[in-house]
């Protein structure tokens, strides 16, 4: 099962390679934390969904928010995809790795005048409007810029995907979306703003998604949404139906496949003829990428044992955050066994990686890889206690390139001592 | 009660200053979302510890995880404060702050090599050793640098501090320290090594303590082991108890003064005749700084209004992480209330600042302060969304310093582009 986990992270006589490179040796010249990403798995990734949708006109945006490194974006942009944004940051990032704009669809629930402005200057497939007020504050900064912003509305389709509350955006009472029974007046008004083109509908119902039927349920409620559209003479160009779809955590997870996905779905679309937008993040990224880090210290408390890494919650926020399981695996492989907790250095008792875990008995200096860790993982990382983030590195075959240098400490207080800086310290 | 939240956050004329500026005037200078501290908050606070402690020779470690910004750290330092710290990146600010070294404390349970090497070079107060085996690689490692290394051992008096779990460090089941029954034999070992001096004992029983008795309980334990030790011909210098004074979150919280805590604790440690050292971090920041954020949306579905604003969960992770309650006011005052939901833009449904509250009726455009931000609020920070972090602002009277820029999209991506990345985009 072990030598399973992934045919891009797989063991050769007992030791954990990312493709054809030894783990041990990235983490050996790079040091540890360090995130390592297998290119080929993500290429895998991208041909499961293009040839999962490949009967029928699909766009696939890539959520940038899962993984933004912009050798990671890069991947993707080359392959043709598009791209999700939800702030201007990303938007930033999407230039810099060189997206057609026209590929770009932008999400968010507080987007500021500023990343407005440059995102209407850019030119982007669709502003995914999130409120009404947003179509007001859209339509004015248009006519300031001179140009029009094509517009979708996200719609709440209520439906619950059964996931964690806090990665559950499609129910009613959260924050995202307008209401489906608000959707048709909220179209009405959009088509009655001089600064506005109206292109497309969106939803996105929730992340980490093991099932596809509240797919199903949510792609017929936005159908039968186009159809009154119609009637109401509001013709649209496409339909994005967000990302989602889970990843294995766990060896006996059995996450959908992009084909049942697209099997589910496209009949529905198919009758109103429209284009399709999907909006993967963690399924094309995720299990991708793993966390390498090194035993620093064994510890015994009665009967509890405790393996101590260096990396903390602050370069992986998921098992703290959302109590999320992650598989670890030592990189060299064991004989012996143990029960232990997987924590890091950081003084809070939720900085851990794995509670009460079987797994190899590992020593001081040993490395081990938290597995799955390609999405949510580097970009929700922080400098809590004042730790530099981790390096990331982009394994393709033999070859490993650096993609984000570990910061250093001077990096991390640059914006408290240059010039600009009138504090205590200069 | 709003006007009295704090004596340094106050309303002159419906209007919220910040000692003797408007935070309006902070909040359009540097724009939002803005950390703004109050220096003379936290130097009543620093003379609070000081009168409360004055009776008995005391060293007040201030915890830079708290908040680590160099320019709050340097007014601790120029208050004559030491310093506890968790990192190498700690003890790289410290010493950028000026603080002596003699007055630094290094706690931890995964410090690395180089994290060590530099601290002992650097000639701490003492490392607060958290395992056997951390003992074993510092006297090594100071055998190495050829300097000896003064220590005391963390220990964990196993005392409930009735506070939220994550934040809970003194429990048995906890990675933190050295069970009770085993502190003796871990000091019988460290006096053994060559190349390590035993200058103390340490323990911290978790942070946002609101009732002093699980100090007590904690101090007589230490006490009666430093009797042991003495026993056994083991002398200490001084005896550490960590930090943890809870703070006011909401308007009716009665957190315990610095006074309280010394009155309990003082005539045990009396008993010993060593120093005292503290370790508060919240108590001496949190209150005295907020989070300035601007409305950017408001929006209602069904019976449910959200205030959508510029801060996230980036800025502020306290709420979804551990679902802790921020008392939230207006900056100018309204006269009309409403129940909102108050969301940041980031697409999880974790990422609110207040749940069904009762709050001024806010309007687009409507600066609102996040109060009791000043500690674990900025340092738990991140780029998630590839989101700027905030500007940092430190109020002295009349005067408003920058004290940490804005963050650039530029500075952001920095380390992905240097002349040493090897990856897709150079
Ligand atoms: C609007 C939108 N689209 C796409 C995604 C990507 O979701 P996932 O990474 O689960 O595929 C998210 C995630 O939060 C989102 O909010
Ligand atoms: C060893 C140690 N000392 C001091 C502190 C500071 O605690 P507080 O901010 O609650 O005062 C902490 C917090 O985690 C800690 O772990």
């Amino acid at each position: 099962m072990e030598d399973s986990f992934s045919p891009y992270f797989h063991f050769v006589d007992n030791e954990l390679y990312c493709e054809k490179t030894p783990v041990k040796k990235i983490a050996k010249e790079f040091g540890t934390p360090v995130y390592i990403y297998s290119k080929n798995a993500i290429l895998e990734k991208i041909r499961e969904y293009k040839e999962a949708f490949k009967e029928y006109p699909t766009l696939i945006c890539y959520a940038a928010k899962a993984n933004s490194n912009l050798s990671i974006l890069k991947i993707f942009q080359e392959e043709g995809l598009g791209l999700d944004i939800v702030s201007g940051g990303e938007l930033y990032r999407g230039l810099k790795a060189e997206f057609d704009p026209k590929k770009i669809v932008y999400a968010g629930v507080g987007k500021t005048d500023k990343e407005l402005i440059d995102a209407i200057d850019t030119g982007i497939l669709s502003f995914n409007v999130e409120s009404l007020m947003e179509l007001d504050v859209l339509d004015e900064l248009s006519e300031k810029v001179g140009k029009k912003a094509d517009i979708s509305i996200r719609v709440n389709p209520d439906v619950n995907p059964k996931t964690h509350p806090y990665i559950s955006t499609g129910l009613r009472k959260s924050k995202f979306g307008i209401d489906m029974e608000d959707a048709l007046e909220a179209y009405k008004i959009a088509s009655r703003k001089k600064n506005l083109n109206i292109v497309g509908i969106h939803c996105h119902i929730g992340s980490q998604i093991m099932d596809v039927s509240p797919y199903e349920e949510a792609v017929e409620k936005l159908v039968q949404l186009v159809f009154k559209l119609k009637r109401e003479g509001i013709e649209l160009r496409h339909i994005d139906i967000g990302g989602g779809l889970g990843i294995r955590y766990r060896p006996e997870d059995n996450p959908p496949h992009p084909k049942e996905l697209a099997e589910i779905v496209i009949p529905y679309i198919k009758e109103t003829g429209l284009k399709l937008l999907i909006e993967p993040g963690r399924s094309l990224v995720g299990e991708a990428g793993i966390l390498v880090s090194q035993v620093l210290f064994l510890k015994d408390k009665g009967d509890k044992h405790f393996i101590i890494i260096d990396s903390g919650m602050n370069d992986l926020l998921r098992p703290a955050m959302y109590q999320a399981y992650h598989h670890i695996l030592s990189v060299e492989k064991k004989k012996e066994k143990v029960i232990a907790d997987i924590v890091g250095p950081i003084c809070e008792t939720g900085d851990f990686f794995a509670l009460d875990r079987e797994i190899d008995n590992l020593n001081r200096g040993d490395y081990l890889a938290v597995m799955s860790a390609g999405a949510y993982g580097f970009s929700m990382s922080s400098n809590y206690n004042t730790r530099p983030r981790a390096a990331e590195v982009l394994v393709d075959g033999e070859n490993f390139y650096l993609i984000r240098n570990r910061e250093s400490y001077q990096y991390i207080i640059q914006p408290e001592i240059n010039e600009k800086i009138q504090g205590e310290v200069k």
